[in-house]
């Protein structure tokens, strides 16, 4: 892995490449989530057409179904999926707190419950990089224990410490079976304690990563919280390493955090959204199945027109939402997600061309501008958006 | 509309070319379903990537959702959908007497109350006219009564009679209000009585319309009374007019369909059985949810390669049905439809080069051979198979 950055805004905001075997990634970017080996609802050979340049797997997920061995018998989730650029893994780490039926945390690992059939597991940091390294995925991720929210400071700096610990384990697992195709990256954690996140950032930093993740965020905290975080480890994080905010975001923390020095985000609420007929313009969020786009025969969004948005009228995508086509599941999917990918091209272009901060504010203001009356009554969205 | 035969086979079989405002048809042809305006699980930017030439929309669904008022206003289901390519619409009837909460016939017209929200509606001849005509479809059909099976000799001559009374209306209001782009098909039916087949195809014929249905079909009956009924009333239709099998069928179907001179087939079949996991190969189908395909790494059917077998493992569509990812269903569908045209074009083909009778012989030893044991437990399908 070699990461170049090529231009630093006075915000913080990056622009940078990534090498990495499957291929470069321009960053700031977004990735999307294919958690079981799939991004949902999205034909993998789209994913190029809109943008995408790396996507997410988890680890947890692809160990219970289809399991290790089908992965490494199919070649690697690359082949299996037949997804030629960059994956990256999350160790699942976080899926095994928030999903699996019971998890009982030792010092050694976890062991855990499967979600699916109720089989019983155990995982430890040395097996999560065994997973990953059969996985085959260009960045892997360090086992870390992603405290809920809130949590007490004491429980959140055992936790911390611990993750630090594994990391350290992770490391040596990693680097005992290297074979310089597949980088690590570190997780710095810490909830929303500012000692504990400084703490935490410079023991990850000590141990030396290719590349550093801030995790525990986008776990329920306020968007000011996630932002805080972000404002607290940032600046102890190596300029020449990439940085990756888990879980995060919607359209203008995706924006936040790049003003922040952050490189690469992923999150499945676009993908999620999209479900639920909550598309993205750049006027926000708006709710497809509202009656007020019944006969609307306008342009979605000419402002950031997308590949649907400029092909389908909002009648029709209203019309395929109320009859509960899959169609729109799969339109509603290409539109969001070219939403993210664009957007995080355009932070780039604004910060290669010296005109972040103008773009950031121009951006927020009409993302945040008063909503359209009649797309108020949104439904409400689960906060954590690290559970596809 | 014209229709040019371009060859005859022995068995009946005839390759010919439709020409639709929208388009050239090249026949014998499977017609995608898209009931609510859209092929259910499929992109409709794919749908000619996959060969298909024209697809299906349904007349009762769109006049209930979104309405009429909503497609008119969009000018028409062609740009509603983005779809240019031709669209025959069903005039509704089978979907009245079988979707609608509650029909009542009367030599007027029909008055049924909507599976959607139980509104109330009538339809009558006239009315089913009236609203293909704004649907825009290049070929409109004529209301008819299609009887369920079984049925007594008396009820399905009665009923028979009446979409006879029903067709002249229609061809009468479509006449009226002819515009020269919207062809209009009459409908065969007689449930599997011969005498009333032959009745109502001598008088549907004497009507006279651009092209013929056979319906009353794939209701229940077995293959062997459906073609039966194929037999009696094909050879009584004009050679020189297209001919339209409704609601049929399964590959093996299409085949012998085409083997008795029908040029049109539709049917949700290849979609619907798609979204349960049961995929088409030349060796009949596979049920890709069955343990077998667990680590199945070999091409799913060498001999009838879809874009979907030849890029993704057995394997991965395993995983993907098993992880209920909406991608299984865009997959399997893609696959199946691909499977439909593709039969239906190599049936042209050897059509064109006089080796039909040859090509069905070798396509149905092979399909109906000895199912893989295996896939023995496919999951029972529904017979009638015109509703989406």
């Amino acid at each position: 892995m070699d990461f170049t950055l090529e231009a630093t805004d006075p915000t913080g905001a990056r622009a940078g490449r990534l090498c990495l075997p499957h291929g470069e990634v321009l960053t700031p970017i977004f990735m999307p989530v294919g958690t079981q080996g799939a991004v949902k609802a999205m034909n993998t050979e789209d994913l190029p057409r809109i943008g995408a340049q790396i996507i997410l797997g988890n680890a947890y997920h692809l160990y219970l179904r289809p399991g290790i061995d089908v992965i490494e018998k199919a070649g690697g989730l690359h082949r299996f999926m037949q997804w030629d650029r960059p994956i990256l893994t999350d160790s699942g780490g976080f899926q095994i707190f928030s999903l699996a039926q019971f998890a009982k945390i030792t010092e050694e690992g976890v062991e855990f419950q499967s979600h699916i059939d109720g089989s019983r597991h155990f995982m430890s940091p040395e097996k999560a990089m065994d997973v990953q390294r059969a996985i085959g995925a260009d960045i892997m991720m360090c086992l870390d224990e992603c405290t809920s929210y809130p949590v007490t400071h004491e429980t959140a700096a055992k936790s911390m410490q611990m993750t630090l610990r594994w990391a350290a384990r992770c490391k040596r697992r990693w680097e005992e079976t290297r074979d310089g195709r597949q980088a690590l990256f570190g997780i710095v954690q810490g909830s929303t304690f500012e000692d504990l996140r400084r703490e935490s950032a410079d023991a990850t930093v000590a141990l030396g990563f290719p590349g550093y993740a801030i995790g525990g965020v986008s776990v329920g905290e306020s968007k000011d919280d996630m932002l805080l975080a972000v404002d607290r480890v940032a600046p102890r994080l190596p300029a020449d390493a990439p940085r990756y905010l888990m879980g995060v975001g919607a359209p203008d923390d995706l924006v936040e955090a790049i003003a922040r020095g952050i490189d690469m985000c992923d999150c499945v609420r676009p993908t999620r959204n999209a479900r639920n007929g909550s598309l993205f313009t750049s006027h926000g969020k708006v709710n497809i199945k509202n009656a007020r786009y019944r006969d609307d025969f306008n342009e979605l969004d000419p402002a950031m027109p997308t590949p649907v948005s400029r092909r389908y009228s909002p009648a029709y995508l209203h019309h395929l939402f109320k009859a509960g086509e899959i169609l729109a599941l799969q339109l509603n999917t290409l539109h969001n997600l070219f939403f993210m990918l664009e957007l995080a091209a355009n932070c780039r272009r604004a910060i290669l061309e010296g005109r972040f901060a103008e773009f950031r504010r121009a951006f927020l203001a009409a993302y945040r501008g008063t909503p359209r009356p009649a797309d108020e009554g949104e439904s409400p969205e689960e906060s954590a958006t690290r559970v596809d």
